[in-house]
């Protein structure tokens, strides 16, 4: 499994992915899921990946062109005329690639091929974009009602991100609610793991203004950890409590 | 979709429900999954369903003999030996019934009556124990290391329980604590839904000592459900502050 969040607000995108991959419990990996491609000053475009690990890689090493010698690539994302073409050559890419595993292993490989991409992004002279590219090629894209996409065990992380948002919070404060939704997350599902990667998209920065790989000694992320079991028990007996009877 | 929880604590045991059922999003009605029986002084026991509506009814009709006149039925749970006799039965009893549906449906049918039951009680001179019954009919007992079982849209609502737990916590803080898990689960899952069924359960007092229905207009719910969001952001701030640059 795989935990990856994208976050809109205000100043920008923030992204947050785990590392672990596995295939069953006992076959366990640390393999990057977020890239990122920049043309200083004009554009920045990040991408997250969960699902079927050859399909991920294969889209990514695709996008690179790193079937191709090192002099003749030509990275298709770094020409795209916006986030929105960004995103279909992707969505493109994503189904073609699924749909070869699958053509090529009958009625045994369906569904087994399958993954889906959170893209993200700016491009000078447009806003910055967040996207979640279905397997199917089709995608979606964030708004003000709905800021931020997951993928992969999304639903222990989920309550925190739904009560925290703001728009217009802090890129600090934006990093510090993902990793409170990590460490629910982390908690309660094994096939999520340490190392996490961090990256922070400022608007008009076209490239990472902030990157960090939380290791396992990782000071702040072991504060937050436990840290919040004793601020979540504080937080429920700020409640009312319950009786047994009413008045 | 359902979510129930049941819970043991040294003081006995609490037992939540929803009420929400629904094929596809325009099909919802309002059920009651939560059942119990009692023998003044003797024993108390309650079950939570999950899953196929027509399954789990069956089993609870199955259970009190409804396909027999009034005169003639003898509810075995009344007079099996022991809770884990109980949690047999009702396996037994819920294995057969999805079997049935099966093999009528054939290929069609798989998969599709399949459902889930926690069962919790006490019999006199014994403990209150907690069960949770699998579709195969085998089932778990909780303990000191997993002190609740979950059924239904369990993620959600799952991180709270983790952290808040305390077996000697009072049934109206268990309470107050389940309550906190149904609303994070509410705000994330359309097919969970109001109102929810409450029971506690006191060790050897073989009869429920508190019963409520939380209904659309309950004070306290929507206290909790309102106050959890404040107290959630104060807990968040009350963490240390993420930092780009570290000294």
């Amino acid at each position: 499994m795989t935990y990856c969040v994208g976050m809109i607000v205000d100043r920008g995108i923030v992204l947050m992915s785990d590392t672990r991959t596995n295939s069953g419990v006992d076959n366990i990996s640390v393999f990057k899921k977020m890239f990122h491609w920049s043309v200083p000053g004009e554009r920045m475009i990040a991408v997250m990946t969960a699902g079927n690990l050859a399909t991920t890689q294969a889209v990514v090493s695709q996008l690179e062109e790193r079937a191709k010698v090192p002099d003749e690539r030509d990275n298709s994302l770094l020409t795209a005329p916006s986030m929105f073409q960004v995103a279909t050559d992707i969505g493109r890419l994503l189904r073609k690639t699924i749909a070869e595993r699958q053509n090529a292993n009958g009625e045994k490989g369906k569904g087994r091929f399958t993954a889906s991409i959170i893209v993200a992004g700016q491009i000078a002279g447009m806003e910055p974009r967040l996207f979640m590219v279905y397997p199917e090629g089709n995608f979606i894209e964030a708004s003000h009602d709905t800021p931020f996409f997951q993928i992969g065990e999304t639903k222990y992380g989920r309550p925190i991100l739904i009560r925290g948002y703001d728009r217009e919070m802090s890129f600090e404060d934006t990093v510090k609610l993902l990793m409170v939704s990590f460490d629910s997350t982390l908690k309660a599902n094994l096939s999520v793991g340490l190392p996490l990667d961090v990256m922070v998209i400022g608007r008009d920065e076209f490239a990472p203004i902030h990157q960090h790989r939380v290791m396992h000694d990782d000071p702040y992320f072991q504060a937050i950890s436990s840290g919040w079991g004793d601020a979540l028990k504080n937080a429920f007996h700020s409640l009312p409590d319950y009786t047994f009877y009413s008045e």
